[in-house]
């Protein structure tokens, strides 16, 4: 049921959010298939299809919501198809890939972030968890792409990946606590974690290394 | 219960089916553990079981008929831990590997695809998720097997991989929307899925690359 | 309820096994972090994590015990991430990291084989389940870890792996059959295969190789 003001998983701003993010992700998992593999057309609808249902499944089989949302609705099946053929038929036209693939993935990341901690907060986890699986949520779907690949994954390299996405479920469940309406909260949070992984992607920036090492490779 | 004529969980024709696609599965793990990671005979039978029972594991996890059964029956334990066996205990003296090995991988591929999408129509999912759900438990096996040992998986890199799969499992699929008995359709779907597979590997088909490319390398 | 003499998953006897189990595992994997991969504090911490949590998740989602534990209960999440910092923030400064990563690796597998076998028992799966289960709970985390960072996982690699989690395992069933109180079974399976492992890894023992292949390299 659709309570004013507030998100849950029935609502349409709730599946909006969580549609874009299949969407932005099976680009991102398509357009990586055209560039870093060089597959063909299944392979690259394939890779853009686990890239962008691979974290909702995750998500959906830690709050035993099964079977999950992405493989039960057909309308998760359509938007990974359809944005996987999408990229693939433009994708090799491009010159470069590496610009959208990043913006994209830091935005299937942050709409996942706050998609997951919606759930979450939906089903009756406590807070803390709520967040963590926002964050897993938003890590999943380009860890599985990077370990299909043979890639080590994002999440483990890159300083600023897991980071926004906690930071973006955060917000979210803040919000929640707080009684502020979700949507709102929802769309901040994933502006700040869309803008912090821009920042990191900048700058560079990675997270500190161990004391007593000399520095990272 | 078993009705005349329809194929269910429950039958002997299902349980055939998929304990024969289990069988192919474990002895192509276990095949190509000794092949290409020159492991130890419990490594070559481990390689086997994940093989044989990982594409089992993930679609009874997606249709949420946990425990899964190819861990809570011992039947499938006991036949994929005696494929590892005898594939390790015979695999050694094959001069050539590789034709047994494309071999039962297109032949559990095929099994497990029309068992997955009977599986799926037992449960009660949607036309097009029991097509999926048999793909899904087709190359599921595979696709563990591949990541294990540090090779992109051929869902990915192999053309008609996915797509023979897909077209077993719609055959199964369209056949009970006929009202047709889901025995003689499920051995076509499992023998149009195997055909298309080897023309595939026979021809070294794969589907188009990205327009705008040049050609695959 | 507890029973006296008997260890359930209501326990404390399992809460700790399970909670050192996921200490161990987390020192582990950000250990290896450190040591492999060179990831900065958030790749360290995030790889320990899943190294702890991972073989648990896999357990509970096996037994339908959903939402796992390790993501539901807070002191999973909290002694992982502990696990994690500490490792970070001493793992630079030792000389040597490959023997406590190697001891560390062998604590978390045989504590996690006895509490795997006990909580699938108190599922109440059959005991040749519950003896695998504590084996794929022990291999489990170690697996993720190896995926995720580009090797190929020790339990296909090395010979004395998952044999010793299986007797670990076993022990703990068989001790749970003939009415011998848990808590000692546990601790001497945990012993024991831990024992066998770091024979395994002192004298470098694999198990013997496929007949008629020359000596593996």
């Amino acid at each position: 049921m659709v309570i004013l003001g507030r998100v849950d998983t029935a609502s349409p701003a709730y599946l909006a959010l969580d549609l874009t993010g299949t969407f932005a992700f099976a680009l991102n998992g398509s357009l990586t298939a055209i560039r870093l593999a060089r597959l063909d057309v299944v392979g690259v609808v394939t890779l853009g299809m686990f890239t962008a249902l691979g974290g909702g499944m995750i998500r959906d089989i830690l709050l035993d919501a099964l079977p999950p949302a992405t493989f039960s609705d057909w309308r998760y099946l359509t938007v990974a198809a359809v944005g996987g053929l999408v990229a693939f038929a433009f994708g090799g036209r491009l010159e470069r890939l590496a610009t959208p693939i990043m913006l994209l993935d830091a935005a299937g990341l942050s709409l996942f972030a706050v998609s997951g901690a919606i759930k979450g907060l939906d089903f009756g986890v406590g807070m803390a968890q709520a967040v963590i699986l926002g964050a897993i949520t938003g890590v999943g779907g380009g860890t599985l792409r990077d370990v299909l690949i043979g890639e080590v994954p994002a999440v483990l390299t890159s300083g600023l990946y897991a980071i926004p996405a906690l930071v973006g479920a955060f917000v979210v469940v803040v919000a929640d606590a707080a009684g502020v309406g979700e949507l709102p909260a929802a769309l901040v949070g994933a502006v700040v974690c869309f803008a912090i992984r821009l920042i990191g992607v900048r700058f560079d920036i990675d997270a500190p290394g161990p004391p007593g090492l000399s520095s990272l490779p």
